[in-house]
């Protein structure tokens, strides 16, 4: 089944102990859609300036995503600039030049709207919500947001809220979002917020899955998946896209809808994280195979089950 | 199979945000024996002042731990006072008066020589040393430490490290133990310090048991245990040593030392220290049962394990 992606595409220049890269292809919609693309199909809005060429495309092509929803605007694609100390869970940003993105006005093309799934990617959540409205055959919408926008636009923030199924973010997002210092409680006032589910990133440790009560399935039982244990974190730029990526393509390509698929989903999430990170920008992403993919689902099985 | 655990035992007076309470009993010895001895024989070796009396006695007695070797010293008894805010991980000590633990020498039993199994809780790393070479006929030896050693006696804690099969620490030991701030490559760096295991606890998110190659098994694969999410935490204080007393508990209560024995061990040192912080101090240690410890395991496996 086909996913529809809304997100950013953008130029990043990246330093992380491991080296540097500069204008490496980047942003929310195009990690999320490389990493869904080794699950189900991948449509794509994104907007992106006249610097974006066809070597550009072609490595969201290449991986059989739909891009005729990527809206060509004049001036320069979205870039960003940062680095990474040894403490690879923070950014440090030198620059952001929004460019083309600070108008993004996602249109969706005709032939995108009998998409089933959709991942609102990080923009802003009035848009996000006009985004869904459009959109409202959708069987499931996950959505992704951050602290710049709960601290500066709690009030649309909440109105995207009721309208997404999962909600995506990390530790400190839910804690800020639900005025919590205690996770498990900050899970249970962002689900009151409107989500059914909720997957909050804990970065090296995992992720969890916290679901409202009956909400696809009996009882509200968390479950946990891991990370893998990195030696080498080469970059870890766009590491909770591709954990998007992969969870909701995963759950795109399932037929059921159910807490044993979205638990699976937890699973490939991490996964398709801890593949994005081994390389620069999306280069890993780019050249994967589903025996890989497979292959370090077992490794996370193994990493977490006893027999 | 019997255990020997040599620590402090104390009486602590802790405030949280749950509560407070005043001199309570406390200590590693004692956090770790009450936790293990729910699987295990345990014996302890500690030094008391003139005010541990039979009612302090009693705690660990009624849960059949030998205290034979609990030493009574004149003066008195170790005190530690502290306060946990919203941040549950970090207490900020408002009082630590050593007393009789100053000078505290571990004394072995004689009858406790047959001990098959022996942990050494944070002490001196010296004194953990000595108290590992006269104990020489043991399987197998788990060990803490804690940063004031790291920090203030390397040299000792390196000999220490040797004597050691498994140490259990925490992120922030590893980090500063290893001088690394990635965890893996820490791990590995702790593991080339002797230990053939080591237990990395990583608080809410849970621990990862790193091996060296070739130890108890073939392979290198981490494996990780996950921690419960708590909405109410009364007090975390002792967590880490009722985790350890899961931990070895389980290993001693096993014929076998191998890969899955020790996989198990650490759900068990994670069911342990979730049910520590429900209640201050030893309380919820005090009264539990197995099944409701083999209930908990369960819910530890659901949380984590995929159909």
């Amino acid at each position: 089944m086909s996913i529809l992606a809304v997100g950013s595409i953008a130029f990043d220049s990246i330093a992380t102990p491991a080296g540097r890269v500069d204008n490496a292809l980047g942003g929310s919609a195009t990690y999320f859609s490389l990493s869904a693309s080794y699950f189900t199909d991948v449509r794509v809005v994104a907007v992106v300036g006249e610097d974006f060429g066809s070597e550009q495309e072609n490595v969201l092509k290449k991986r059989g995503v739909d891009t005729r929803g990527i809206e060509r605007a004049k001036g320069k694609t979205f870039r960003w600039g940062g680095q990474y100390m040894e403490n690879l869970n923070e950014a440090k940003t030198d620059f952001t030049e929004l460019n083309v993105f600070e108008s993004f006005r996602p249109r969706i093309p005709r032939e995108y709207k009998d998409s089933q799934f959709l991942f609102l990617g990080n923009i802003h959540p009035a848009l996000q919500a006009a985004v869904r409205r459009e959109m409202n055959g959708v069987r499931l919408t996950g959505g992704d947001t951050m602290n710049f926008w709960i601290q500066g636009a709690r009030n649309e923030l909440h109105e995207t809220l009721k309208l997404v199924n999962i909600l995506l973010i990390n530790d400190g997002e839910a804690k800020m979002l639900a005025e919590e210092r205690n996770l498990p409680r900050a899970a249970q006032k962002v689900l009151a917020m409107g989500p059914q589910a909720l997957v909050i990133k804990h970065g090296e440790y995992g992720a969890t899955i916290f679901f409202r009560e009956g909400a696809f399935g009996i009882g509200h039982h968390p479950f946990r998946a891991p990370a893998l244990p990195i030696d080498e974190v080469k970059d870890p730029t766009g590491a909770g896209d591709s954990f998007a990526g992969g969870f909701m393509g995963y759950i795109a390509s399932q037929g059921e809808l159910n807490r044993e698929v979205l638990k699976r989903a937890l699973f490939y999430g991490g996964v398709m994280g801890s593949f994005a990170v081994e390389k620069f920008g999306t280069q890993r992403l780019q050249s994967l195979t589903r025996g890989e993919i497979e292959a370090r689902f077992q490794i996370f099985r193994e990493l977490t089950h006893l027999t």
